[in-house]
């Protein structure tokens, strides 16, 4: 049988927009039979935060981090007309009326349909999040480091920065 | 004969340097003798907007997102130090003083060239714009999506997300 | 002998993050034994300018840029939260604590390793940098324009655009 052709994504970014991108081209890969790998790192380590709060970080700067960027899916915002909000909300409102999915919803189908969610290790440090499963939440695969998404994109057919 | 080696662009990003660089790239590209596509989403859609106004959105929510953001390439700014405007208006300066093209310039010169120009009908919505051609430019091949944009990234010898 | 596998990266981006993404799979590649060339491009000039001032900009408009927008490595910021000057300094404190290099570090340790860090001259202009060596640091090993890059890409087993 002949090898799936691979789809691998490192997702620097958390805005809202950038987010929405990956995750389509990931279930839209995978629609396709591609093998898609999305690895997380520095804000788009945000995406796949847990909503909840309750991440432990050990250290007064980790916590002071966490405070500011508290991150998670529902609080993604856009890089352009945020407004306080507003515009995030706008857009929110522009994608059930599009029936685009959520950024939450999309998690949930990439998961289903295979698609690989990863942590990385290096950068979780410096954005002051313990580098550990219960920091992520349970649709996340793995957690690595950059020489996992290297050996990755080498053998990729299409690999993307985002 | 040889088939012409592609390049394949999804330009996410509606920061007027994005802009140029991904412009840049496609004269280049094409006059290396590579078939470019370039696929713009999201704020990259407002490169291709059309400038004059009069883009009619149905709904309350789809006009204030265009009022906001009026998009079209006189009005791309760039991402940092913009300064209401003064950043972009030196920016705007040094082109000419370095004989660039401005984003008009390059998007007629591209089209002359061959280069694709495609815009993401998916993100259309969300961005409050109707997913017609006469949202865009006449230099605009098509409207569609994100599976046609894999599709030629599967394909191509260098794809860049922007 | 077989031919090493290239890594090629287009830094368009002068962001702290995005910096040290880039370094980090720079130095990663090349402990895997690729060939890895970094492209610095617009903002991403920022990052291999020379941090002493003294650079010569001819013109007024010219020096207002670069006195805007100073540049040099110790100078990067975080993309989000920098809240004049705070989210940047706790960020470069969590990289001290996760004993992770600092960009003049990592610029070092690349040069070191082989890396090959170019300058874009075609942007120098726009961003009002002449496009002398003089400008850079000493670690960079050439300055050259898209077509160069494009013609490295093509030859990529992995091109980023960051």
């Amino acid at each position: 049988m002949a090898e799936k052709e691979k789809l691998t994504m490192a997702i620097c970014s958390g805005d809202l927009e950038r987010a929405l991108a990956a995750f389509m081209l990931a279930v839209t890969g995978a629609s396709m039979g591609m093998e898609v790998k999305m690895f997380f790192t520095f804000w788009g380590l945000n995406i796949i935060k847990k909503n909840e709060g309750g991440i432990k970080s050990k250290g007064l700067m980790r916590k002071m981090l966490n405070f500011m960027n508290r991150g998670g899916s529902k609080r993604l915002k856009i890089s352009k007309f945020n407004m306080f909000g507003l515009g995030t909300w706008m857009m929110k409102r522009l994608m059930k009326d599009s029936n685009m999915p959520s950024i939450d919803e999309f998690i949930t189908m990439a998961h289903e349909m295979g698609v690989e969610l990863i942590a990385c290790t290096t950068t979780c440090g410096v954005m002051g999040l313990p580098a550990e499963e219960d920091t992520f939440r349970s649709e996340v695969d793995s957690l690595t480091g950059a020489a996992y998404f290297l050996g990755e994109a080498r053998q990729s057919k299409v690999t993307l920065f985002i």
